[in-house]
């Protein structure tokens, strides 16, 4: 199949075009960085994983919450990007979750100044019945018991789920949390959280654990050390595309799963070898992410641009080696 | 030339042959790790170097100092291998070097607890005649002006130079080291010296800087992250091979320029791509050296098994992707 959208360069990418379902919250943030500082801007996990999936796929449903302070340009951004938006449940007289952070000097470490859940609180996923069969389906984080009930609604008999989470659940719900991970296909998580979740140091270790859980697939970020895929015993080393100035790496690891899974939805099978290409695409989308304030970046890129950081990113990390080589 | 040595392997890699000069440390260290605790065993830069430049090279001179309680058996472990130790300065009455430093817990930061400089400080390094025109040269951590009174010694009108440092150096003798930086053709350090060095938080900025100083290329050593290679207007960015156990990370920076200038020894050219394979080779040389005390990995490395985790190594971090990848 051959869509064609005017005004943009997706067409190109459209041929398998798998039905996605994309799970998580929508938000508006506040953001300080040692450069910067923005008030209330668009966010939210399920945001920027939209944004990401939408370079990929015709066929993405949101399920997530917001109040009625949400602008409706700002769900336009979205829907306009061919995102069906049928799950997004407006909460009238509520406030949509609402985050302020600061990063640190490293830019990789942060502090949350402060968390108001507001109709997040309550939220209780209503999966489309449109969406109910999605052949890809990533559930951002969120309490695991919410990520379950979201899981509970598919009736897709051939799926792949995606499953991100951080170390709150980790600790404080991890009943919960272990539950949900013995329901996805791949986890994708960060080396701290790999070991939190595991007790293991070894990221090898930790991902044989986690493996043992559930996922068939196992992927560990790293941030700007890159990223790891384990699955199907074997495994993938990626590192992290060189970024000249992070201006705000919020999102970052949204996008990735966000482009990750938009990326499948386009390959004819799921297996370890897409999943090594999937998760080049997804630390791309990052890469773009962080360039940027919020989704300002992610927004805007073109399948060219992406196409081309891809090609760069090939020959930044391969080298020429074979059997004589050595034999010089 | 395809020399034979009975009992190894190393005649497979013998063609180009290059000469080759190391200069450096030779030592003995007491280690203490969070799980084992050594008493003087064989170290010093130039040990690890030479260990791996041998697989190498057949044409190998060692400059280096050592005390008449360096016990002849630890010689003879390098000259048995072929290299020729007629510039190792043998004090009478002198100690040799010694170090005792304890890893923490992440076995990535270490702690002095005691350095003896002993015959190291009156060192006045003597490069022999023969090795003179040596076309590859390794400086190892030295104080820069010993470091420069062996390159002045060098008459070879065609040579490659790399040159190894520490941020003790950088701290107190820059002016000696920038001598000294502008006399190589190749620097290896990392990333904490890198920033030390130039004041830039980014690598890429920083390797800029470095280049401007004088050498044409530069490596930047991220330990468990990986190394990453400037030069010619080019980045290479390498993973670090996944080790299950790291016991002893002490010489893995040595063993990785040595395994490295080795490799060059073997090739027609050094340039960008050479570098890009010497890097790995170097990686994986590091990667041997950390999974064991002191020199024992490197030591008994036989050159299938480095052969094996090249490839390996490329098949855990190359992709498939080419122009048709995103038109699926």
């Amino acid at each position: 199949m051959q869509i064609v959208f005017e005004g943009d360069e997706r067409s190109l990418f459209l041929c398998m075009n798998k039905k996605l379902l994309v799970v998580g919250t929508m938000a508006y943030d506040a953001i300080e960085t040692p450069f910067h500082k923005v008030d209330r801007i668009l966010g939210g996990a399920a945001t920027y994983i939209a944004f990401a999936t939408s370079k990929f796929s015709a066929n993405c449903g949101l399920v997530s919450v917001i109040g009625d302070d949400f602008a409706d340009a700002d769900l336009a951004k979205l829907t306009k990007l061919g995102i069906d938006a049928a799950g997004v449940e407006k909460v009238a007289g509520g406030k949509t979750f609402f985050w302020r952070g600061r990063y640190h000097d490293d830019m990789n470490t942060r502090t949350t100044l402060d968390t108001q859940l507001n109709v997040l609180e309550n939220f209780s996923p209503k999966v489309p019945d449109a969406f109910k069969d999605s052949q890809v389906v990533v559930i951002g984080n969120l309490h695991p018991a919410v990520q379950k009930m979201a899981l509970e609604q598919l009736d897709s008999t051939e799926r792949f789920v995606l499953l991100d989470s951080m170390n709150f659940w980790m600790e404080h719900f991890r009943a919960e949390l272990d539950e949900v991970i013995a329901m996805v296909d791949l986890i994708s998580i960060n080396d701290e959280e790999a070991r939190l979740l595991t007790g293991e140091y070894s990221l090898t270790k930790a991902a044989a654990k986690i493996h043992v859980m559930g996922p068939k697939y196992i992927i560990i970020k790293k941030g700007e050390h890159g990223a790891q895929l384990y699955g199907e015993g074997k495994v993938f080393i990626a590192s992290a595309f060189p970024i000249d100035q992070v201006v705000d790496p919020t999102g970052a690891g949204d996008s990735f799963a966000g482009g990750l899974a938009g990326f499948l939805t386009q390959t004819a099978t799921i297996n370890f070898d897409s999943l090594k290409q999937a998760l080049v695409v997804g630390s791309i989308f990052a890469s773009f992410t962080v360039e940027a304030f919020g989704v300002e970046a992610i927004e805007k890129v073109q399948n060219t641009e992406l196409e081309k950081r891809i090609l760069n990113f090939r020959a930044l990390t391969h080298f020429n080696w074979d059997d004589k080589t050595l034999n010089l």
